[in-house]
């Protein structure tokens, strides 16, 4: 009998489990932002929730995300051949972005202060930094992009030449479910 | 004297109206979004802003809205194919929706109640309708679509066929920019 329930729990939590991480089905079509999934994927003092998405919600052309910067943490230097737009729910911080030019390397960013009911766009291909430059509160953001999955081109720093920046793909929310999906085949 | 003035109180205002309702030429990349022009562009009820659209920021392939929508408010019943993700921010609502069907017609759409912090996307051509079926309290959403500007075909009621459905374009915020622009050859 304590077996039974043992193999129905397993079951249980196997189908929920698959429905939470890394795809919908079997959600409701008006799903709770507070009950998505929530991490950091690794990244200190961030918190990621993908509210609608390619690879778990099979969204094609575009993808959302809330995402929370305690005090000090940032995104990496990076770009992408996407379009981005931030609105900015809670807190403060700066953007840190290169127009694109000639220049073999991003080189010295231009700083933009972002305030809570803030909204800006980020041109394609722009290297780009945001950070919660305050000390206090939380940075929180909603965050939309084109072209989804994402495909992040990394800098180590803004001197790092273009040529050498790293493709990150699968990105960091991606990657524990990219495989399991079979939207593989469709790059 | 005093005619000069005008002149350059005229040329002022000339500049900085085609600047905040028409294109984003001379705004800081960093725009607060209760600055942002807000109008019901004739429908009563509804407050809209286009926090980054193709037509006044020249967006290629997403769009956000903030829209709020007085009790008894709603959208058209609509159909767009394109994608479209909301994140509802404050107050309750009822999402109807009729998946894409063989019928010439959308017939009784299926209700879902939305609520502060839900999110729901619309499937690309599924006919729908959002209601703010409160009493007392404002809806307010984001809305995100690919493919801008959107392209919108508006239904009388739920019975009426697919095929006589009316294509509305540009669509109600667009219309007054659309024809200042030289996008209008780009469709
Ligand atoms: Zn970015
Ligand atoms: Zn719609």
């Amino acid at each position: 009998m304590a077996r039974h329930v043992l193999v129905v729990v397993a079951v249980f939590w196997f189908a929920t489990a698959e429905a939470s991480q890394c795809s919908i089905n079997g959600l409701p079509l008006v799903r709770n932002i507070s009950e998505l999934p929530q991490e950091n994927y690794g990244r200190s003092g961030l918190s990621h929730t993908t509210i609608a998405g390619s690879v778990l919600h099979s969204m094609k052309e575009i993808e959302v995300w809330l995402q929370t910067f305690a005090p000090g943490s940032r995104t990496p230097i990076h770009r992408h051949s996407c379009e981005e737009i931030f609105v900015v729910l809670k807190g403060q911080g700066t953007l840190y972005l290169t127009p694109s030019s000639h220049s073999k390397y991003p080189g010295n960013p231009q700083e933009f202060h972002i305030f809570p009911n803030s909204t800006f766009h980020i041109p394609v291909n722009d290297v780009h930094q945001v950070w919660n430059t305050g000390e206090h509160e939380d940075l929180q953001v909603l965050v939309v992009i084109s072209r989804p999955p994402v495909k992040v081109f990394m800098y180590d720093d803004w001197s790092m030449p273009h040529t050498a920046a790293k493709l990150k793909f699968p990105y960091y929310w991606d990657e524990e479910c990219y495989q399991t999906t079979s939207r593989k085949d469709e790059l």
